[in-house]
């Protein structure tokens, strides 16, 4: 189902771009919201022009409002629905809600009427312990008005300052930040983050004494509309207030997308995947729970992540007209992407070109290795946790059966001539029970082991996954760098912009090594914690068979 | 290459059956020498008749001889040349033997050269502690003349009583000897077995105080005809004289087909399987080895085969013409088949016929069910094997290289900003080097458990296999007294002769069940045994892998 904007503010596309200009009032009809950096793709019903245009200029209209715009043959964006986090209207848009109980993962656009304290303490957000404040939201106001230097030539700077660019934005390019374009409102302080040197390097300064932790409890089976609509909804309750709310995949699956387009250079871990929950869904639930446990436990050590104003709305937000006001000042939010950067404090230390590339090259060297190997640990933990399942469950309860069938055979000869001696026949039938004991050992014993191993592969392979782009912007953001020092060798650059495009090159270039600097700090830790577990629960396993072996030898004494 | 025998004794086949007449002189082109019970099957080349004759009554030509009488396009019988014994003359014979040592199971018809003190002791036979002396194979002159009472009626004592009858031998039938007709010389004392009750049942008397082992080792390739053929010969030295003798799988093959013969209401183990050794000869050699030592120790066991005349030529012969002689003379012996049951002593007791009756039934059903329980466990063996030494062995080590892998890609990134702390990299490397050991582990581990399990599986499926016929034989020994019943109602057959009938049908009877007791006795003791093995390998395994777990956990400490 295709979504409808109007139009909230003027915007005038850039010529020869694919920008497109809307009016105040503009309805146009959304193709594509995941084009980044603020900016939707779709068609201006009153001019008919197709293109980008900032999301941020529209608002989403009604379901109701929508149908007068709607052709019936209009279906292109269905698959792209759940990327759809524009419509806000929940009267008419729960029609579809039917199958959502089957379909945990279907974004059926409900009107997020579960949130609420699931222990019935109504808490006010401004009683919270936590360095941000309920209304800090409103601080910016929308659209952006930049205030910028327009003496950089017309090529670089383009010629329309006024409003954000596309060519800067679209695929993460560095460009407008290093260039100093874009937002350049007052940032809250509590949304700066530092970058400072440690030991041997960079690192996110943490939030000493805030740390904190965040409990993925009970999934529920929750209905609304009287029982019509039923859904999953797990409890989160962090440890600063100890106040639970309750979340669904749906809204993890939006705050994801939030943290995505806010944190270009930092990767976020990834929630569990998408997929239907089938016949199994007491296990399939459970196990989602644990997943995101795992990605909820990453973001709450992440220095920046877990100070972020969206992820505290997450996870704190009890009152459902606060959350949508806090869900529309997320997705308006302009401080996203490459823009982010203005909120980085890094060290004074200006930044050797040569030692930048090497490290660069040897994280990017790194991150595909690494990549590579973890895929690869994931693929034979999968099989493995499979493999124990199905065939080593199979395979000891056959050898089981196959002692049990000797038993009853051996029983027969023992009925012909009773004697004295005690049954071999009953020795062999108690080992085979045992036999079929540890094959129903090892078909349980993957939740324990594999299985979680996985889980942290998961949480690995989508963090390697993000860093190619995030190596990618810090790549752009060299290039444009070199082009303004070439511009400065023409002259056509003052010395003291340079030295800002140099310093914000630095901001991009300390935030991946910052990150690196995390990433290694989670590996000593988090990474060496999830092989010790691996290895201690198939330590416990093979005793365990060991034991029973033991019991089994034990039968023929 | 067909063989060709010359008659040394005149036997009149009997008219209307498929046995041919032969005249002392007459040569014959042998055909087949697995008919059984002492017969074999060929063509009289003097007379031009084909059919059966008494193996016996003729003797094996010179291979120079027999080149007189070979037709050039006869072929027929090159792929039964292993059941061919019969020929001893060694010069022209070996001119296939090239390819011995790629086949050794080959029946290469050599002369034995091989046989010898293999620890240069030349013991005389003489000297042996054992209850046979070397000359008594001489004791029974051959063929038999048998005095039969021919007061039975002609339909059932055939008109010819001075030969022995093919219809009461083929197909192991008892015919001849329920109704006492065959070889009635008198036996040796030594050949006389005994059956005496027991606590609870009936058992073969055993030989109190003569118990030994036999062991099979080293086997060595030898070599003769200046190296142009070379075999595999195993060392088997008794505990009773504690001399070696060197024998080669042929001569147990050949001693396996005359205990086969002689012992109709035995089962004789089964040899291991005819195969081609392949390239792995060292390891194929050294499994036959334990196969071999498997076969010996279940005979050994055995109180009745332990002590045969034909098992202890074939452990303590050492000379080349004592062990010819001695092997001309066990393929002539007449004391074998249903034959051989005037050799056994039942208890005095007449049984029940009833109680026989349910016996056999309890122990038909009873080998049906552990036939298919053993078949069934020797393929789970055989499955586990296979699976330990492959995809086991594979997926540990896939686990370990995965580990492997990991470290190298952290490694990349520890040289990148090099710290003072524990290398991850190099813990997780020794990681995937223990999870490579491990899978090692299990590429070795069937060596300990299951293929010496299989071994052990296979005896027990070859007993097993044995025993149907025994049943049956018993079956049609039953069956032939019913017969006489009916006679001895119609005043056809004395009740003397009556009273010998049934006697003689008590010693079939108790002999299976004897029999069956022995089989039971190896099971209490040795089926355990084998389960214990098969179980404490196993316990050693698992051990030694939460061990080696224990030492990979270690390296994150």
């Amino acid at each position: 189902m295709a979504s409808y904007v109007r139009a909230l503010y003027e915007f005038s596309g850039e010529p020869g771009t694919s920008e497109i200009s809307i009016s105040v009032g503009d309805v146009l009809q959304v193709t594509r919201t995941d084009v980044g950096e603020g900016w939707w793709e779709g068609k201006n019903k009153n001019t008919g022009s197709v293109g980008l245009f900032p999301a941020a200029y529209v608002e989403v209209m009604s379901a109701v409002e929508a149908k007068h715009h709607q052709q019936p043959h209009v279906s292109q964006s269905v698959s792209d629905s759940h990327h759809n986090t524009g419509r806000y209207d929940s009267t008419a848009d729960d029609y579809n809600d039917g199958d959502d109980w089957e379909d945990d993962w279907d974004d059926d656009n409900d009107t997020y009427s579960e949130i609420g304290p699931s222990n019935s303490i109504n808490s006010k957000i401004t009683d919270k312990p936590f360095p941000h404040s309920g209304s800090n939201y409103d601080n910016r106001h929308l659209p952006a008005t930049p205030n910028e230097d327009n003496s950089l030539p017309a090529t670089l700077s383009g010629n329309n300052t006024s409003t954000l660019k596309k060519s800067s934005m679209f695929g993460k390019s560095s460009d407008s930040f290093i260039l100093g374009l874009g937002n350049k409102d007052k940032l809250p302080d509590n949304e700066l983050v530092k970058i400072v040197p440690n030991d041997t390097y960079y690192q996110w300064q943490t939030n000493e004494g805030h740390s904190y932790s965040v409990i993925v409890a009970s999934p529920k089976k929750e209905s609304k509309f009287k029982g019509m609509k039923t859904f999953i909804a797990y409890q989160l309750t962090p440890s600063f207030n100890n106040i639970s709310v309750s979340r669904r995949y749906k809204h993890f699956d939006w705050l994801h997308e939030r943290l995505v387009d806010k944190f270009c250079l930092i990767p976020i871990p990834p929630l569990p995947d998408k997929q239907i929950s089938g016949r199994y869904e007491e296990q399939f639930v459970e196990h989602r729970r644990v997943q995101l446990q795992e990605f909820v436990d990453w973001v709450c050590r992440h220095p920046v992540l877990s100070k972020c104003e969206v992820w505290y709305h997450f996870l704190t937000c009890t009152d459902e007209k606060v959350w949508k006001l806090g869900k529309r000042k997320a997705e308006r939010d302009t401080y996203v992407g490459i823009t982010y950067c203005w909120a980085i404090s890094p060290p004074e230390k200006q930044l050797l070109q040569s030692f930048v590339d090497s490290q660069m090259d040897s994280c990017s060297h790194f991150i595909h290795m690494m990549d590579v190997s973890v895929r690869n640990l994931l693929a034979i933990s999968n099989d493995m946790a499979k493999k124990c399942q199905s065939q080593s469950k199979k395979e000891f309860q056959r050898i089981g059966d196959g002692f049990s069938d000797l038993s009853k055979s051996l029983a027969i000869d023992e009925r012909r001539v009773p004697s004295g001696n005690k049954s071999l026949a009953d020795s062999v039938s108690k080992v085979g029970d045992i036999f079929c004991t540890i094959g129903q050992h090892f078909g349980d014993q993957p939740k324990l082991d594999w299985i979680p191993f996985s889980d942290r592969l998961h949480i690995y392979r989508g963090i390697l996954n993000s860093f190619p782009d995030i190596l990618s912007t810090h790549k752009g953001a060299m290039q444009k760098r070199k082009e303004c020092e070439r511009l400065a060798a023409e002259q056509k650059m003052s010395n003291s912009q340079m030295v800002d495009v140099n310093r914000r090159t630095d901001i991009v270039s300390y935030a991946v090594m910052a990150e690196m600097t995390h990433f290694r700090n989670e590996r000593e830790i988090h990474l060496k914690q999830t092989l010790k577990s691996l290895i201690e629960e198939q330590i416990k396993f093979y005793t365990d068979i060991v034991s029973k072996l033991q019991d089994a030898y034990a039968q023929f004494n």
